[in-house]
């Protein structure tokens, strides 16, 4: 029992509007904290190490604890761990939140983008299970992304490949500003509806077109409230695809993690080097 | 001598506007011989079959031959070896290309697309020599590209990644209709020009925000006329980059080979399966 225990991993997902924590095994996910995203850094801390500290403490101490994944928005220097710009979330520019939390807890910590930690959750244990070339899109306070190829993570020259949502698609303005964006600004009207189809679908045909995914896995916390929408982008996006097996061929698939994908993704950053 | 001799490779390149054949060993072309696209399917036959014949006699035979390797532009099936559809060139739709060469010639072939060809050249003998991540775009008749990560190209699940051409950036339309054939329409105009850097300019900068590559190498038909405006597009692409590093550190680059890279990077189609 003692040794089941120690492979607790702390999975941690912040994202724009909120931060969830758990212990995480594989796919299964315990004692499950959800907090809103604090508003500074001082009350950044001192909430994160409250609700680390109450996952130790439920996972019976230290002792059981393999490590901490952690994702998070931004560009991220993921060598060094520094979070180096956020436009979502500007107080965290220039931290250094892997040395943070390793001081703090005295755990081995993994930090990575919190799409790509989406994308790897449903990848390795979700509706991406059966496919090796898969693009994961979060729709959430802003748009990211995770793509993966031959079973691998792609992060690029610099660690920023997948930043999906800043793909300039109409005017001057990027998916994120096109979808999720002008959504909330308009509150949610029904022409407002139209445009996030219609831009969701033409970023849906950009990614199959550059990347030619087999499924292509969409979650995030705005997914929930534009699930209905994305049948219909999925329509447009058809138009726009000019090699006519990728268009019948790719999947589009929404996540079936839920709002644990997150989590189950930066924890396993520590199964495996590759994904 | 002969053992030597009987290393040639026929690479041929066929673009929406001309097609370039040549002997090829690594990156060396020997006798290159250039012609327009013809018109329809009979032309295009009997005019391939006649340089292809040449080259074969400048080789001193077809036992110096090693095999027939072919770029050529639209949605290929790469494993039969047809042409499915090709807007540029549409008397071509449905051709088993491979079959068709084999059958006249008896040598084995290998097809690609024909941006891949020239991405595979300059990342083998050219510019991106020296990297492990580049994406090849392709100015001509229309816009092509090829995306090289870890060394590998990337055929996506239907053979279809790379079409970086067909990425909708503005109004609906996309990056080979907002650049090269905006470009051709407006003869040229000074208004254009604006536009076809600024455009360039986004899809250099959603290229970068996606992919992170190390490096970006243009060419094609149409780079020799825009060089000029290639500066102008990287600057506009600056503030649509979002990740400051991936920013700084990408390399611009026209490629090297210059019109031979097409041939060059067929051709190698016969010296590595992964590239």
């Amino acid at each position: 029992m003692k040794f089941l225990n120690k492979n607790y991993i702390i999975g941690i997902d912040i994202g724009g509007s909120k931060i969830i924590a758990a212990l995480v095994k594989g796919a299964r996910v315990f004692h499950k904290i959800k907090i809103p995203m604090p508003k500074n850094k001082k009350d950044f801390f001192s909430k994160l190490e409250k609700i680390i500290g109450e996952l130790i403490k439920k996972a019976g101490g230290k002792q059981n604890i393999r490590g901490i994944g952690c994702g998070i928005g931004g560009a991220l220097d993921l060598e060094k761990g520094i979070i180096l710009s956020w436009s979502n979330v500007k107080f965290l520019d220039g931290l250094n939140i892997k040395n943070w939390l390793k001081k703090e807890f005295n755990r081995e910590v993994k930090i990575d983008n919190d799409s790509k930690c989406f994308t790897r959750g449903e990848y390795l244990f979700g509706v991406g299970k059966d496919y090796k070339n898969v693009v994961g899109i979060t729709l959430g306070t802003g748009v990211g992304g995770g793509i993966i190829i031959n079973g691998k993570m792609i992060y690029g020259a610099n660690g920023s490949a997948g930043e999906i949502g800043h793909m300039i698609i109409n005017n001057g303005k990027d998916l994120e500003e096109a979808t999720v964006k002008q959504m909330r600004k308009s509150k949610f009207s029904k022409m407002a509806a139209k445009e996030f189809e219609k831009n969701l679908g033409i970023g849906l045909a950009n990614i199959i077109n550059i990347l030619d995914p087999e499924a292509i896995i969409i979650g995030g916390g705005a997914a929930k409230t534009t699930g209905a929408f994305i049948l219909k982008a999925r329509k447009i996006s058809k138009k726009f695809i000019v090699f006519p097996q990728a268009e019948k061929n790719v999947k589009i698939l929404n996540g079936k993690l839920g709002e644990n994908a997150g989590t189950i993704g930066a924890a396993a950053l520590f199964y495996s080097q590759n994904i």
